[in-house]
């Protein structure tokens, strides 16, 4: 039996002191959610803003009442921002784009773009790739996932086809790299991982372009440290 | 096979002539479909601050290369507010919503709430909707549709009860009503259609009170009401 020290109220593991911003994510995952926890995407925005950041850790298999009062489905992440806290990280994505033009261009057409393909990155495609996820991973020996895979890869296949042609060959969605494609690549990073972008040349490219951005490679290892770091205890 | 005339490029329909906001839907759809294209949100955000817009109707069996570079998926709705387009109907929810604070208010811990639920409800709880909807819909005679419907039930039902939980008593998730109620009763309102909402009478009674907003009647006729042009042309 594992255990974990919780340190959500007011013991903050800090990457940086004095940071106003504290992202929530649980102190321990099994291995294979490691590197797919959602606090990965708020990091990445602040990594590309280059904001710090402070960690609070919860416990995944003990969450206090009073977390469900900040994340009603008990969920992670929450960013609290000086005293005002928010939960989703689509929701959380968006908050921290907005504090400046890197994620979000100040042009009003640009940025209602960018905050279209937030939304199409995680109320379009990823669904889809969730649920085939499940069908690949959890559900795979269930009958109903073998029968059921098909017609979804069919499906996220018409999806992805649409998203190829919008891509075309361009770098990224729009004129530059905008909170809309940072949500886009972290949805895609989960079908690649299952093998289904390899249809899409153009959006394997896309993604691994995205994921190869430094500010990407600096979250990833952000969260996977914090593993380390109890695993480290527990050995 | 029916005919239907393309006002896409410059022939809105005006609710309101002088309307600078204009919403993409399409002219026609089967009746099992009316009452559920996603148009329907917007509508709804512009009667609750009491906007006026137009519609701009299109072909959904015959979309022009033109409307995929307003809406990559080639879905509905495209919102066009003055010179910008946007897509996806949780992004033109937010872009109508931050136009005054009858959606969104200005504490910024209220408003940080309100965009929360907003994805809370496309991205935390709509895709199970989506897929139940489906299982009990298009795919109710295919084999695995039979065999993944209870562990579809038992999934929602973890999330319904969370977010049960998270209701309570209160009227609206939060202190009034905002657009993450609109988004979050908008989806409800698909999971009631299926009668999967019975095990939580307060989200009945949650999901029945904001629809019986005068705003949400207003804009399920007006949807409705194109439909029924298009029929007594056709008859």
């Amino acid at each position: 039996m594992r255990k974990i020290i919780i340190v959500e109220d007011d013991n903050a593991i800090p990457i940086d002191q004095n940071a106003s911003l504290e992202i929530t994510t649980f102190a321990w995952v099994p291995p294979a959610a490691r590197g797919q926890v959602r606090d990965l995407r708020p990091r990445w925005a602040c990594e590309e803003l280059g904001l710090n950041y402070a960690e609070r850790l919860i416990d995944a298999s003990n969450k206090s009442k009073g977390y469900f009062d900040q994340q009603p489905m008990g969920q992670v992440p929450v960013l609290w921002d000086g005293g005002i806290h928010m939960f989703e990280s689509g929701a959380i994505l968006l908050h921290i784009a907005q504090k400046n033009s890197v994620l979000l261009p100040v042009d009003p057409q640009e940025r209602a773009r960018a905050i279209s393909w937030l939304f199409a990155a995680l109320n379009s495609v990823e669904p889809l790739i969730s649920e085939l996820y499940n069908v690949d991973g959890s559900a795979k020996n269930e009958k109903w996932a073998q029968l059921r895979k098909q017609s979804l890869v069919d499906s996220l296949g018409k999806r992805l086809e649409k998203l190829s042609c919008a891509l075309g060959e361009k770098r990224y969605l729009e004129k530059s790299f905008t909170v809309g494609d940072l949500a886009m690549a972290s949805v895609l990073r989960i079908a690649d991982y299952g093998g289904s972008l390899s249809n899409w040349p153009n959006l394997t490219r896309y993604q691994k372009r995205c994921l190869a951005r430094p500010a990407f490679k600096r979250a990833l290892t952000s969260q996977l440290s914090i593993y380390s770091r109890w695993d480290a205890k527990e050995n």
